[in-house]
């Protein structure tokens, strides 16, 4: 049996998009093995194979849920392949995902961890097709986990799960990070992975400071404020998301587009002083 | 204890978008605190931040949900600054949103109210942004209230939450009214302020009249009938919406576009006579 | 009484987008009805109209939910017509839609079938638009059905439902199969009639063979693969979706555009031999 609370809840992360009948056949299956289940979906607008964007997704929202929530996450762009398929059971709550680096957040954080692999072919659909592992395989598997199914019955232990490699984070001299971009979101807001999570304390998560930050482009000073309007429209500011990292964002505006950024790209900053641009 | 029937059901509209983790992190938050919490999506896409589109929004669904529902509505541009929020209790139903107009349709309308400053911080989570209150904010005690909370237990009455301006509507000589775009829906359907409900009892909701439409660009005189494919593809039209309210369309095409019409511009009506031209 | 299960499973197909209230009120009314209703969105995102992919997608999703869920569908360009709504039960499922076509799969299917006509205006909601039938009467309706209504309650037997044209699909010599366009999903794979399930046992569902193809901008010959992702990327392949269709698909890429292809081109395939092309 498990050891812990069963919620019956199953948040599905996908790629899919919303058009076609691929999340609605998931539904259908999970339905038909726990008709008790209750889905919350969470996105299917993943860009289709961004492993990185998925993984820092689920980083935001899954502490959010009750203990004894199944995630699935299903961008996969192994379908078919040798890819193993994992479940982690850690902090109460479970993770059901392709071995492909999608839970690298969550399997870094601190604390103790069960991992599977996934390879009993009796618990998936009967016929299992190469090319949509998210209704054959992920959506029974994930109704027999949020009904109380033991890790334990999926798989063998498994030891090295793949992770992406970790967001770069640097103390850069004094008063400085350097870090990377881990994701854009849909206003074009830039976070960085400089997080007040990791140790960052010369930031403070107070307003008031003016930042010097490089990126390709070139070198910028800009103030860290405290909301997404607190500068004129088309100021470009810095300021701590909701997610606890470190962002760039344009008053009004896509930071990403104007700042010429994407995942991945070094982002250093620094304290120049107390910010000597008014806000409103 | 609550004076209205407890269904658990929350309805959620907001400007925050279908791609990224916020709407799921507010679901998380919702069935942490009522795990029995029935959560129905409206819709996330309103463009962001426009107030006047949220409030007829709403203005067009709420009447549907059974009482008891809890409508949530996170159209906020304001938010982290001194913006209120408050909760709303009208005909056995509930409202929470923040104060700054996206209820003025609800608060408008004749009947009993009451209205409630929402300022409770031990009921909001522990730790509250400045960026998110979607979630940190409106997620828990959206929550509470669906669990029956009184609103008397939020915070202070309020006496004067803030309003919208009133779409403009006006008789207009012995056969017209002159209105205002309120709306324009995903298909370009411009709807106006013109309602039944209103006294606008001289167009009474049937077809076969011949209108004189005045909006900026000119004058035109188009039939009033009642389907959207009531005429030929690319003809301009008027019908009543399934709202109630008078539209411009335009048979297989965008007329928001065609007519160069946006939320707020004036459109004036009147009768001009029986129709002259032949519908399908 | 009824003589299946009963689920209160209601799930949702429609052209209305995601952006409206159409949704929203459309729950509202069926949550009213019939508190305890579980609704799962499928998609709303059918082109506006497109009677021939909301049948094609219909078909790949209902076999996945389990008996008793209500199956919706309101792809409805003649809304406010003369043209009839129908409720169909068949296989312990129920299906409801307008009479134009859009069940036209579910009808041709093999095995028992009741079929009847939805005319009681007493179920309906008391004022009926000639917009909005989704709200109006699809809506009370599918709650009605989900609550276990028989379909001989709703209207009198209906013969003959209207059909849409079935799908081409011919022996083409001796190693070759005629058919069309029946889908294109939305990362652009085309999809056709030519189906594992209609006999056409000369493409075994394996890959490593040949296939020529005709479609109306020439011919091509292209490997069958297992996987979207077998060939380099830019590269035309065909494959076994997973629904049983032979797709046409290009690695990375959007096949449907690069190959000038929409719903009913004729789509000709025949094998030539063991592929010459290495897949990865």
């Amino acid at each position: 049996m498990t050891d812990w609370p069963r919620k019956g809840l199953i948040a599905l992360l996908t790629d899919f998009g919303e058009r076609d009948w691929f999340v609605g056949a998931r539904k259908g299956v999970i339905l038909s093995i726990f008709p008790a289940a209750r889905i919350v979906d969470i996105s299917h607008q993943i860009p289709p194979g961004d492993l990185r964007s998925a993984a820092f997704h689920l980083s935001c929202y899954f502490r959010f849920f009750p203990k004894g929530t199944v995630h699935v996450v299903v961008v996969d762009p192994g379908v078919g392949t040798r890819r193993k398929i994992i479940a982690v059971q850690s902090g109460g709550r479970l993770f059901l995902a392709p071995d492909n680096g999608v839970l690298s957040y969550v399997l870094r954080r601190p604390g103790g961890k069960r991992i599977h692999a996934v390879n009993r072919r009796d618990l998936f659909l009967p016929e299992v097709s190469r090319t949509f592992h998210g209704r054959d395989i992920f959506a029974p598997v994930a109704a027999l986990l949020a009904q109380g199914l033991s890790l334990s019955e999926l798989g063998p232990k498994l030891l090295k799960p793949l992770l992406l490699p970790a967001p770069r984070l640097l103390r850069w001299g004094e008063s400085g990070w350097k870090g990377e971009v881990v994701y854009v979101d849909w206003f074009g807001n830039v976070i960085t992975s400089i997080s007040t999570a990791c140790g960052t304390g010369i930031f403070k998560p107070v307003s008031g400071l003016e930042l010097e930050v490089f990126i390709a482009s070139g070198r910028q000073v800009i103030p860290l404020v405290e909301t997404y309007r607190s500068l004129a429209p088309g100021t470009c500011m810095a300021l701590w998301g909701s997610s606890g990292f470190l962002e760039l964002a344009v008053s009004g505006g896509a930071a990403a587009g104007e700042l010429g950024l994407q995942i991945g790209d070094e982002v250093a900053v620094r304290i120049v002083g107390p910010t000597a641009i008014r806000t409103k």
